[in-house]
C-alpha cells in the first residue's frame, strides 16, 4: 500500500528534472521522464440539461532526451501511451496503426546558436501550441489552438538566436510533409513551409519562461517576448492542415500568428492572434442545398490570458478566447470565458488545475463547463 | 549469441525488484521493471477430435513506479504491450486506439495508513483478480474471473488499514467510471461504487502474501484473510461491466465477492465466490425464437484451489472452478478442474509453469486443454 | 535550445552500448537503449513522371536486454514504435491491436556453446534479415528480403557453436508457429521448422562482424562466412509465410537461403540466394480469366552487395539484386541495381546514408529511387 524503503541508486537529478546519466566518457547522455494527467471534466448536455461527466487518463508519456557523440548533437524522443493521444483513426497513410510517436528528432548546433533539428516534432506555430501539455495556465489549451495550431510535422527546421544589447532575437525556418505526424505514404500534395521571428526585447526569461505558462520564477524584472509566424502549407489534404480529416480535394493554406507572452513577479500574460486562410476556397464539397459537408477551417482567432501567482503557489488566471471562421465554411463561431485556479505543489511537475468555461457557440445556447486535473511529472 | 561481461554501473537492486533509483535530494524515486510470458497451450477439437495448439507471447508489460515530492506520494505507471493486452476492438470509445496503459494512479497517504488513489488502476474487487498476473499459481486466472471481475477503472480509492491487537483490518470504497480502462468519451450510464472489507485475523501474511498466490516465503504461523466486496455498478453498457462488448441497452449491475486467502509452511490455499445480478434482468435484446442475442452476464461462481511448495521449489497445485449463469442469459455453465505443476527458479520472477484442464460444459462434449508457460520479470 | 549541462550519474558505457547496469549481488542486469531512423524517399512515377517523396520516421525502437539469475541466461525485449514497424492490418489474429513486440525472448545457455532460445524473435533465416535494421549497408534491405525473408516468429531455436582449429561452426535449429509475430489465435495450419549451418573457415569476424554490414572493424585478415538455412513452414497461410496477407488456403513452404559474408581491410561483400517452392503450387484462387488472385510468393533471388569503407568513415557500396517469381504466380520479375553513399560518425549509431536504386519490373518502364537517412541509436 504505502513505499518501502531501501537501499537504492542516487541518482543526480531533482523531481521535475527525470533520471539523468551520462556515460562515463562523456560521449552520450540520457535524460528519462514519464508523466502522466488524470482529468476530470464535466459539462451540462444542451439538450438534456444533464451533467454529464467523466475521469480519464489524459495524457500519458515517455520521454527519452539527450545527446549523442557531442553535446552540440542532442536527441529527443516522446510517446505517446494515452488512447487520446494515439488514436489515428485506423487510416491507410498511418498503416492503420496508433501514432505513438509525437517526437523523434536530433538537434544539431552546426555553429554557436545555429541550430539544425531534423525528425518529427512541432513546428514552428503558435506559442501555446509548442508549450508543452505540462506547462499550461488551464486544464488545456484554448479554441485558438483546436483550430488553428500547426501540430508536429517530419520535416527540417534551421533556428538561431542572437543578441543585440539586451535584445534577443530568434528566427526560425521549416520545411516539412504537411500532412502531421507518422503519415507513412507518399507525400499528398506539396510541403509545408513556416518561419518564426521572436523578438525578446527585455532580455531572457528565467529558466526558459517565455515557454512556459505561469510566472513560476518569479520574475525580478518584467520580460516580454512577441512574435510572429507566417505558414504556407502546399496543397495538404487535410482539414486542419496537419491535423482534422482528410478531404476529398487539396488545398494550400496561408496562416499567420502573432503572439506574445510577459511575466512579472508573479503576473503572467499570454496572447494570440490567428488567421488561416485558403487561397483557393477552403469549401470542397456542398450537399444538394449548398451546405458545405467538407470544408478546411479557416478564419481567425484571438485568444487572451492572464494569471496572478500568489506566494502560497496557488494561481488564479483567466482566459477570453473567440474563433471567428471564415463565412464559406459555415462554421459556428465561437466565445470562450474560463477561469482557472490551480495549486503548483512542484511547479508543473506535481499540480492540481481546475476551471471553468462558459461557451457560446452561435445559434446554440450557452454551454458551461468544469475541469479539474493532476499533473504528475518526473 | 551469450553474454559478454564489461564494466556496468552497479543498481542496488536485485533480481525480482527492478531497477532502482532515488533523486541525490531525495525528491523522487523510480522502479522499472519489464517482464514476459511466453505461453504454450493446446486444446482438443471437440468437433475434429485434432489438437489445437499454439504458441505465444501472452503478456509484455513496462512498469514505472516510485514517490514523488514526498514517500507519502507514490505513484505507478503499467504499460500493455502484448497484443492480448492492449486490443481495444477498434471502439470510438477507445478512440480507435490501443489499450496500451494499464496503471496510471497516484497513491497519497492524506494520513497515517489512509490513502486516496487518484488514476487508472484495478479495482477493489475479488483477490484473484488484484494479484498480479504474473504471481498466479496456475497459467492463468479462473473461470470465475473470467467471466466476473471487477477489473481496471478510471476513479478514485480510499484505502485504510488498522490493527485491532493482531488482527488487521482494511477498509477500501472507490468510485470510477464503470466502463473499465481507457474510456476517453463520456461517461455512458452511471459511475460505479465498490466497497471491500478484509479482515486478517492471524496478522500481516510476511511479505504481503495475501497478494501473491503460491506459500512462496514458507509461512512459519498459519496466515489468513477473508475479504467481501460489494460492487454497484450504476447503468453500465458493457456486458461484463468494466469487460465484455458494449450493448444496446444499460443495466445496472450488482456484484459480490467473498475470498479467503490461507498459508502456511508452504500450503497455500484460496478461494472466491462471486455473485453477479442485474436487478432489471441481464437480456437486452432477444430473436425471434425468444433467444437472448445480447445478455448481460450475470449468475454465480465458485472458485477454490490449493497448493503445496515443495522444498525443492516445484509446486503441485488442484483447483476447481464452477460457473452458473442465471437462467434468462442462456449462457451455458461450466466446470473446471486444473492441476498445476510449477517449478520456481526465482519466486514469481523466474518459472515455468504448467497446468492441464478438464472443462465440462453445459450440453457440450468435455474439453481438455493442456498450457504450459515460462515467466520472466525483472 | 542546446544542451545544458549538470551534474549527473555517471554510467559505464559509451554511445553505441545503452545505458547499463548490473544488480549489486549480480542477480541480474539491464542494457537500455533506443534508436530512430529520419529518412527521406523519393521516385518519379511512372505515369505522371513527376517526383514524388517524403519524410518520414522510418523506424523507432525501444530496446531492453541483460541476463537474469545468470550470465548464462539471457532475455531480450525489442519494442517497434513507428507506424510502419507495427500496423497489424487491424486483423482478428492480431487481437486488431499493433505489433509492437518485436523480440520476447530468453536465451539459456543449457551447456557451454549450446543455447535454447524460448519465445518470439527473428528465425534463423537469411543473413541480410538477421542482421540488424540499424546495420545496414543500404537505406534498407534488399528486394530477396522484402520477398523471401523468413523474419520473426514465436517459437524454440536451438544453437550450438563449436571449433575446429580455425573453423568455427554453428548449426541452428527451430520450431515456429509459422505466421509470424504477435499471433493471438490458434496455429492455422502447422508449424515452421528451420535449420541452419554455418562455417566460418578463417575464424571469427572482429566484433561479431559477420552480423553487421560493412567493415567498420577493419579486419587484419580475411574473414568468411558461409551458410545455408532450409526451412519447411508446413500448411501456413500467410503469402509470404511469416509475412503477406492471409489467403483463403493453406500451403506448405519450403525454402533455402544460401549467403556468406567477406571482410577485409574495410572491404565488405555479402551474397545471398533465395529459393521458395510451395510443392503444392503457390496460386490459391484465379479470376474467370485465369489470372492468380491469391498466390503464396515464390520463386528465387539473388542478393550481391559489396562496399569499401575509406579511412574517413565514408563508405561506398554497390548491390546488385535479381528476383524470378514462379510463372504460375504471375508475379513480375524485377532487377535492382543499387549505389550508396554513407557517412559512419560513430560506427552504426551515429550514419547518414544514402543511395540511389534504378529498378526494372517486367512489362513497366525503369523506375529510379533516391533515399537520404540517419540513423541514431544510443
Amino acid at each position: 500500500w504505502g513505499y518501502s524503503t531501501q537501499a537504492q541508486s542516487v541518482n543526480y537529478s531533482k523531481f521535475g528534472k527525470g533520471l539523468q546519466f551520462i556515460a562515463a566518457d562523456s560521449s552520450f547522455s540520457l535524460k528519462f521522464s514519464t508523466r502522466f494527467q488524470f482529468l476530470y471534466s464535466g459539462s451540462q448536455n444542451e439538450v438534456t440539461q444533464e451533467w454529464e461527466d467523466r475521469l480519464q487518463i489524459r495524457r500519458a508519456r515517455l520521454k527519452f532526451d539527450g545527446f549523442v557523440y557531442s553535446p552540440r548533437l542532442v536527441y529527443k524522443i516522446e510517446l505517446g501511451l494515452s488512447n487520446s493521444d494515439i488514436g489515428s483513426g485506423l487510416l491507410r497513410v498511418h498503416n492503420q496503426a496508433d501514432n505513438i510517436i509525437l517526437d523523434a528528432v536530433a538537434k544539431w548546433e552546426m555553429a554557436p546558436k545555429l541550430f539544425l533539428w531534423v525528425g518529427q516534432t512541432k513546428l514552428p506555430g503558435n506559442r501555446e501550441r509548442v508549450i508543452s501539455s505540462q506547462q499550461l495556465q488551464f486544464v488545456d489549451r484554448s479554441l485558438l489552438n483546436a483550430n488553428f495550431n500547426l501540430d508536429r510535422d517530419a520535416g527540417l527546421q534551421l533556428r538561431h538566436e542572437h543578441q543585440a544589447g539586451q535584445v534577443v532575437l530568434r528566427e526560425i525556418a521549416s520545411i516539412s510533409m504537411g500532412e502531421g505526424r507518422n503519415i507513412t505514404v507518399d507525400n499528398a500534395g506539396g510541403y509545408d513551409y513556416t518561419a518564426r521571428l521572436e523578438v525578446l526585447p527585455l532580455g531572457h526569461f528565467t529558466g526558459g519562461g517565455d515557454y512556459f505558462n505561469s510566472d513560476l520564477l518569479r520574475e525580478k524584472t518584467p520580460k516580454l517576448s512577441v512574435a510572429a509566424s507566417f505558414d504556407y502549407n502546399h496543397n495538404t489534404s487535410k482539414s486542419r492542415g496537419q491535423l482534422g480529416s482528410f478531404l476529398s480535394d487539396n488545398r494550400s493554406l496561408r496562416t499567420i500568428f502573432i503572439d506574445g507572452m510577459f511575466k512579472y513577479q508573479g503576473f503572467s500574460a499570454m496572447a494570440e492572434y490567428a488567421d488561416r486562410k485558403a487561397p483557393d476556397g477552403p469549401v470542397v464539397a456542398v450537399s444538394d442545398t449548398g451546405t458545405p459537408t467538407e470544408t478546411f477551417v479557416t478564419g481567425t482567432a484571438l485568444n487572451a490570458q492572464a494569471g496572478y501567482l500568489f506566494k502560497t503557489n496557488w494561481e488564479v488566471a483567466g482566459r477570453y478566447t473567440t474563433v471567428d471562421f471564415a463565412e464559406a465554411t459555415q462554421l459556428l463561431n465561437q466565445k470562450q470565458y474560463t477561469l482557472a485556479l490551480s495549486r503548483y505543489v512542484v511547479g508543473h511537475s506535481l499540480k492540481v488545475q481546475s476551471d471553468m468555461s462558459l461557451i457560446q457557440t452561435e445559434q446554440e445556447h450557452d454551454a458551461f463547463q468544469f475541469r479539474i486535473q493532476m499533473e504528475l511529472s518526473l
